[in-house]
């Protein structure tokens, strides 16, 4: 038989790919147990990932157990349920020519739609792991040990140990309760582990750090870049910075992208430098209200690309 | 303080009418009781219907004794949620001036997009009600006995009594539940009572009679309109038929449609005659496999346009 197969966004982030392993998992239950809710269709659910992990997944993975899943990148003839995503830009190649089954997500309504009715359940969450921690409490579908840890770091990693302006108080009661599930005490502590795996830059190639976590947009019909590295201190970047702006000019040759920025998020000071290529730097300053110094900005307080980059970039590119 | 306005799709069903009263009634609760899930918007939530009330619809109300929403055809400036549809070509005027707070829907995913991540709720379910039960169940929120009465007449009215092929297990467990609530123990004694009323095409004026249940669709550029009328009995329709095939013609060339098609559904039958009015003839064979007899076709088993006419139309339109 067939799969349906599970898939976060390109450039996968912790949610992404916790997200994913954790639907399929609550799908194949549901499945199991005969729920109306996954009666059309009874394939195995799968989770995969679209690219290369990051070293913070890579660490939540190992540390919970967990088997990294297949790489998929082209969603050809297969039946896909989408999490973390419902933007062309960020899924499958060849999205057309696959059946979408489900999209659970917490992002802005992308530009997806379906010949027929689906589940597309999307809510203002800080991450697609509070979601998915909602679903199994709805179909009253027990959390595995391991399953709730990876959920959990999910909410620690979008919500920045619930720094960021994302975060809810559903994703704090999710945490809460996928915490006490997953056996662990102390959330901070745990968090701190995370965010060092991921700052581990050294040794990366310079195009890697860029394409950690990066998405491709279409602003009023230009094409933009928008990557982000979140890092414990900035002064970890400080050796790298200058080749990865280089490499950013490069990308933006070969990509014919009108403007990639980059955000450099410090995680404790809580604000980003963002790294700026463009056509037209005006745009960033209506954007942010700040002129250009050399190749970035400081924005304090900034730690989202989804609500406090994205939505003013598109505003400023739409006026 | 200004309010959040919940509005089902032109030409209201009751489905689209039931399921806004009960979503404003569910957010209402949540806001008193403090809920993380609608804790960002505080404003009073209230249903509104986007045209007249079908025969149907006003018996129901009646029945349970809930007064008729407000009429509300212009979205600028507002604050809404939309529920029982996801199109453009089916919501609120100027809905790009307007602030969408939330949709819940279980129609294919439209092409409504949003600046912002919002909570989008859609399941493939034979109706919205369905979904508005099942998020009164995942909130532990008390359904009065009259909204539950309504949810359940809306599952009645947009499965035709379980017997649509868009019916799932889902709806049916909800319809059972929502019926004790609302103490109604002969369910099918009941939604014969709302098809009669439904049924009631005496003294209606012809375009009244085709504008009942009215869409409007873009199929490859061209402007496609879908309406339907379900009976009891075709008979009763025998005399207006000619009247309303003339209105037809009328409404086609008026409104630059390229096709418009009426089904006249026969809910004890279990069939549809589907009156055409079209450029190209060939397209309602292709769709339908079927030559035109003269003004109509008819559909054996065929008793949603949802599932069963604009998708084989679409088809057809896009090959
Ligand atoms: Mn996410
Ligand atoms: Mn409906």
């Amino acid at each position: 038989m067939s799969k349906i197969y599970v898939a976060g966004h390109k450039s996968p982030d912790t949610d992404s790919v916790c997200s994913a392993i954790g639907y399929a998992y609550l799908r194949n239950q549901l499945v199991k147990a005969g729920s109306p809710y996954a009666s059309t269709h009874k394939e195995e659910a799968v989770a995969v990932r679209q690219g290369d992990l990051n070293p913070e997944t890579e660490f939540v993975l190992k540390h919970f157990g967990i088997p990294t899943p297949e790489l998929m990148t082209d969603g050809a003839g297969k039946k896909v349920i989408l999490v973390d995503h419902s933007e062309r830009g960020q899924t499958l190649d060849n999205i057309d020519q696959a059946e979408i089954i489900a999209i659970i997500d917490h992002h802005k309504i992308g530009d997806v739609t379906t010949p027929n009715p689906i589940t597309f359940i999307n809510m203002p969450t800080g991450c697609t792991a509070s979601i998915v921690k909602a679903l199994f409490d709805f179909f009253k579908v027990e959390i595995p040990k391991e399953i709730a840890g990876i959920l959990l770091a999910a909410i620690l990693s979008d919500t920045v140990a619930f720094k960021s302006v994302t975060t809810t108080e559903f994703d704090k009661k999710a945490a809460e309760e996928l915490a006490k599930i997953a056996g662990i005490e102390d959330l901070m502590a745990f968090a701190m582990e995370m965010f060092k795996a991921k700052s581990d830059v050294a040794g990366k190639s310079p195009r890697d750090l860029l394409y950690r976590d990066f998405k491709d947009y279409m602003m009023a019909g230009k094409k933009v870049g928008a990557g982000q590295i979140e890092v414990v201190s900035l002064d970890l970047l400080a050796e790298v910075k200058d080749a990865i702006y280089e490499e950013m000019q490069k990308v933006k040759a070969e990509g014919g992208y009108h403007t990639i920025v980059l955000m450099l998020t410090d995680i404790m000071k809580e604000g980003t430098e963002l790294l700026v290529v463009t056509d037209d730097p005006s745009v960033i300053e209506k954007a942010f209200g700040k002129k250009l110094e050399g190749k970035s900005i400081w924005l304090d307080g900034v730690m989202s690309r989804k609500k406090q980059v994205v939505p003013p970039l598109e505003k400023a590119f739409g006026a």
